[in-house]
């Protein structure tokens, strides 16, 4: 249908049973399982971009994709129909929708918001059990607001990376809204950080969040957070929160890229 | 620790791996399960009554459950912990208080709360699949909410229970509460019917759920599902609403029946 532009869908995941998001041999990944499956409906090999390339175990609600599209490419109606029926459990892809060339789910996105789930108290989490970190202690979300409050703008997060995963890369980024909200999914109470950024650099969100449960535990101070950031060292930083709390929530593009 | 009263859980549980609430021989039951387990914890055999015998596949946020306790128990805190290190995947034992002796989760209950979750749309649910019903027609909830009025109250529903279910016995029930309103739950779409009422038939809040969704379909009329009250026959009422989208979400006891 499209001719000449972009296809762009937008996919949800549960991580669990995935080798995370990126195309890897030998191992099952949501780009493989995605790309296997563009290559039978639209019986063409097919590469995809994405917006975030999560990690073992993260979820997403709002992933997005994109391939150039092709003259003999069904209609998007069609396609989200096929691709559903193809991509297997775990896998469910919300919307397909046609961009100009220019679009790269990739390079093109302005703003990735990521949302890592904490459940707290003696009982575990049961319908968020994969879903959410189970942290049996009393967390003092004020400390834990105090010490994010001083991770949003621009900074250089090296502290707040793997180690090794940005040798000689630019590692300033800018968080644009960190927020901390007690909240209710499935009936249980849950307690949301939501953080806002136009990039992240590896495991970034992680290990904001690790460091922040801890000092909402009590076990680092709430300056230590910042002076993380100036040390430019990981082992500054907090340990990196489990992969099945967080979920790539939502990617914005420039309103002009879709017309 | 509890001295001739009654000792109370709270249970979550996920419906899917279970052959329903009670037990049965050979089969995996949540009674059967928090039985074991209890009977580990406790060093003594324990026979539980419950708030709701859920059908296979019916999940509970709320279900409650309550057997005599006896002076050699563990105190409530602990039997929390051992129980949920016991009772496995799939069962979480939110809460563990003591009630007079007089207390029974069956008999002492005065209200319970159902909630039936709808996706609808042409992408599958994906956080929300075991939890929801799909069904991909656009439904109009107003026409559905007007059939779910016409139910309100006190009426004979014998059309609405399981054939040969009620066979000799009262059907006269009454529905306090029956909203229908859109939500959001793990950042998916979802419509939540939510039922209250002291008691129900066998099936009866999955049936209401089946018939109202075939007016929101346009398949029946508003006015059928009033009609297939007064007919008393089953036929007469929609088919059985698939157990995965049912959840007993809460159970209402007298104030008094705690002190």
């Amino acid at each position: 249908m499209s001719d000449g532009g972009t296809t762009v869908l937008t996919v949800s995941y549960d991580g669990g049973p995935f080798a995370g998001f990126a195309r890897q041999p030998g191992q099952v990944t949501v780009q493989g399982r995605l790309e296997e499956s563009l290559a039978i409906a639209l019986r063409r090999e097919v590469v995809t971009s994405c917006a975030g390339r999560t990690d073992s175990g993260v979820h997403a609600l709002g992933q997005v994709v994109s391939f150039p599209s092709a003259p003999s490419d069904v209609p998007n109606r069609d396609l989200l129909r096929s691709l559903n029926a193809l991509a297997g459990k775990g896998i469910a892809v919300v919307e397909a929708r046609s961009a100009p060339r220019r679009f790269d789910a990739r390079h093109s996105a302005v703003a990735r918001e990521y949302r890592y789930r904490l459940v707290t108290g003696a009982a575990p989490p049961l319908f968020l059990h994969d879903y959410a970190w189970w942290v049996k202690d009393t967390l003092d979300l004020g400390a834990m607001r105090e010490a994010g409050a001083e991770l949003i703008g621009q900074h250089d997060f090296r502290s707040f990376c793997v180690a090794g995963s940005a040798e000689g890369k630019r590692t300033v980024r800018t968080i644009d809204l960190l927020d901390i909200e007690p909240a209710n999914e499935m009936g249980e109470h849950c307690i949301v950080v939501r953080i806002v950024g136009r990039s992240f650099l590896h495991s970034m969100v992680r290990i904001v969040v690790g460091s922040l449960v801890q000092v909402a535990r009590g076990r680092r101070s709430v300056r230590s957070v910042a002076e993380a950031l100036e040390t430019c060292e990981r082992a500054a930083a907090g340990p990196t929160a489990p992969p099945h709390g967080l979920t790539l929530w939502h990617v914005t593009y420039p309103e002009e890229l879709w017309l």
